[in-house]
This record gives structure tokens, C-alpha cells and sequence, in this order.
């Protein structure tokens, strides 16, 4: 790694809610420019399931499109995940929110019996097959689990969530607020966030562990090549 | 000061384009819990002026609350600015982004003659009058200028905007990314975030500067009283 890596964060709307934890994806994209590494945003153009009021917690009668309110946290530097290619990039991270788990795949309605969006299957299939690091924060992990199956990995210490990830083939390792689970063979960094009862200066924490780890991970598979 | 500052801050929306701009936002709530301050996210309950694709720059025939997108920062936690009591609070700070000059006032579009929403003149002029610091990032020094006048801020180097504040009475100081203005008569901080070209490092190292500035005013308070 001569270069700056480029890592790829692929963001699933716009609100803990309905899309993408907003401090967790502005928090990765701080860690990345901390790490001297280059980040490019990607979303898929689609709809997002629902829209959330995130001051009521109700639905709202409206469609919203993912890659468009991604945008917003983006500042309007972002490409449609259906363009992404493995090798154009060092890594790829994935934020959380509920947008990972309603927009990316089903999991939130799901559950061990989701499916995932086919440009993020595509992706992420992509980078394993290259041997490059694949980072999840918060419930993105599930989307990992359900694409390459047996990973160790952690969503933090929700037993029901971590039952329903090693139904998918996955080992759950319980992890504390910041702790990074690393499996060294699939190349995958897992941590926890908002997955746990966080402060916002844990969440940069957690997310600056992770950028970590993934760029070790980067520097491994370099080694290894 | 015995106890943690509380401080208020207050969002214009959910989006650099229409409303809050998200990352001075998120890293001013990490700058005020890296600093042991509390905070206490506002909004106004109004319509926003309007609604911008972030993909695409254009105008979006729709219809968005600032109060119900600004919660998407807040993760919920966020409170109407009319229900704001300045008794409550030792410092308010106002993040930048377009919604701070198109919902909180009119100075994206009214320029110097702009007119400021009732709820954020009552808690800026509130705050004033009890000799509690007001920070503003970006743009929203502009408001500032508007309801105090002669107060000594920035807005970066622009040499437009420098000269709508001095219209409006305020004294402009150009500064470079990361540095803070502060008036320590009118107890008034700024940064420019991203009125100048800033990576999101720089953002982090501004909203710290200017937290950092708004809590030793706070302490100047403390001392004169």
C-alpha cells in the first residue's frame, strides 16, 4: 500500500430509523480522513422500504429514494452502488442504522430468513472473492451473515439478534461499546455502535477502531499477495 | 461551573442543501461530549423553506418539517426551539448547512434585509441579554449578525457574504479552516466549517475549536458574575 487506501461506505438512507445512523456514517467518513484514507459513498438507487418521522417513531405516508437521501450525508458526493467494482477499491465499509436492515436486505422483517439487495450481494461477494476487507458497524453485520455465512463477527450483546445471525452460519462473538471482532481468515471487522446503549464520543470511538482494523486487515492481505 | 455545561444546539433541518449540514452538526455533539458538556438538540416547528435532491442539486416538489428531519440527527432527542428557556442552558451553539440560511432566517435569499424566525431571535436575544455565549458555524454567524449587530465574527474569507454581515452591523475577521473568532464582549464564537473548502477533519477540528471557545466563555460568565 504505497497509496492512500480507498475504502468504499456504502450508505443505506438518511436516520437511524429508515436509513443509515447518521453519526456512524459520518463518524466512519471522519476515521477514514483521520487514517489518511480516501472514501467514496455509494447507495443503492431504490426505495427505501419506509419513511420513519424520527421525532414521532410513526411511518409517514411518503417514498423516499435510498441513494437520494444518502446524498445528504454524502454532501452530494456519492455513486449508485450498481456501478460499484471490486477493483477500484481497497475495502468496503458498511454504517449502520435500520436502513441496513430494511433497505440493504430484509433482516428487520426477515430475520435469519432474509434476502439481500443485489447490488450489495454483488459487492460484497466481490471483495470476499478479491480477498479484500469487508467493515460492518452496528446490525450491518446481519447483511454479512447472510451473504457469506460462516464469519465470526458481533452486533454486541443482543441474544435474539445474535441467534438470528448464527442461524445464518454465522459465529457471534458478544463485544463491548468500541470493541472490534476481527476474523483474520474471511477478512471481516465487526463492531458494535448504537447496537449498545452508546454515547456519541463511543460511537466515534467504535468507528475509528473499526477504520483501524480494516486498514490492517488491507495491509495483511497485502502481505499475503 | 460545579456541574457538566448543558448547551443548546440548534438544527435547521436534515441536509447541507435544505437544512442542518450534517457533519458540522454530528461533530459539534461529539465536540460537546468529548468536552463533558451536555447537550440538548432544537428545532423550529416550521415547514422548510424547501426541499433539495442531494443527488441531483435540484428542487424536490415536496414538502418537509425542519423539526421532524432535524430528529434524524438528533436520533429523536430534539426539542421544538419555542419551548426554549434560556434559564435552562449555559451556552447555545447553531451549526452550519443552507438550512440555517434559508429555515432560521432568510439571508440565503434577503441577503443583509433578511428577517429571522421568532423562535430563533427570542432564544438568540434571550441568551444575550443573560450573558450566555452563543457559538455559530458556517453561515449561521449571518443570523447572529442579524439579531445583535454589532458583533466582531466570521464566516470564513467570502468576500460577499463578509460584507452582507458588515451591512447588517456585525464586524467581519476572515479566518482560515479551524480557527475560531470569539467577541469576548458580546460572548459570541464562530468557525467557518465549510464556508471555506474543508475536509470533514477539518470540520471535526473547527466544531471542537469553537465548543472549546464556547465553554471558556462560559467560564469568563461564571467569573464575571
Amino acid at each position: 500500500m504505497t497509496t492512500k487506501p480507498k475504502i468504499a461506505v456504502v450508505l443505506s438512507g438518511c436516520g437511524v430509523n429508515d436509513g443509515a445512523e447518521i453519526h456512524e456514517a459520518v463518524l466512519t467518513l471522519l476515521a477514514l480522513d483521520r487514517h489518511a484514507a480516501e472514501a467514496q459513498c455509494f447507495a443503492p438507487d431504490i426505495p427505501q422500504r419506509d419513511v420513519i418521522n424520527h421525532l414521532t417513531g410513526t411511518e409517514q405516508a411518503e417514498t423516499r429514494n435510498v441513494l437520494v437521501e444518502a446524498a445528504r450525508i454524502a454532501r452530494g458526493r456519492i455513486r449508485d452502488l450498481a456501478s460499484f467494482r471490486a477493483i477500484e477499491f481497497d475495502a468496503i465499509i458498511f454504517p449502520g442504522g435500520f436502513g441496513a436492515a430494511k433497505n440493504l436486505c430484509s433482516f428487520a422483517v426477515d430475520g435469519a430468513d432474509c434476502s439481500v439487495e443485489p447490488s450489495v450481494e454483488a459487492a460484497i461477494l466481490a471483495m470476499h472473492k478479491a480477498g479484500k476487507p469487508i467493515g460492518a458497524l452496528c446490525i450491518s453485520p446481519a447483511i454479512i451473515a447472510r451473504v457469506l455465512g460462516a464469519v465470526e463477527l458481533t452486533i454486541g450483546n443482543d441474544a435474539g439478534t445474535a441467534s438470528a445471525l448464527e442461524e445464518m452460519g454465522a459465529k457471534h462473538r458478544a463485544a463491548g461499546p468500541t470493541e472490534v471482532v476481527i476474523d483474520h481468515a474471511a477478512r471481516v471487522a465487526t463492531t458494535p455502535c448504537y447496537m449498545l446503549d452508546s454515547t456519541i464520543g463511543q460511537i466515534a470511538d467504535g468507528a475509528d477502531n473499526l477504520v483501524k482494523a480494516v486498514i490492517d486487515l488491507i495491509r495483511e492481505s497485502a502481505k499475503a499477495a
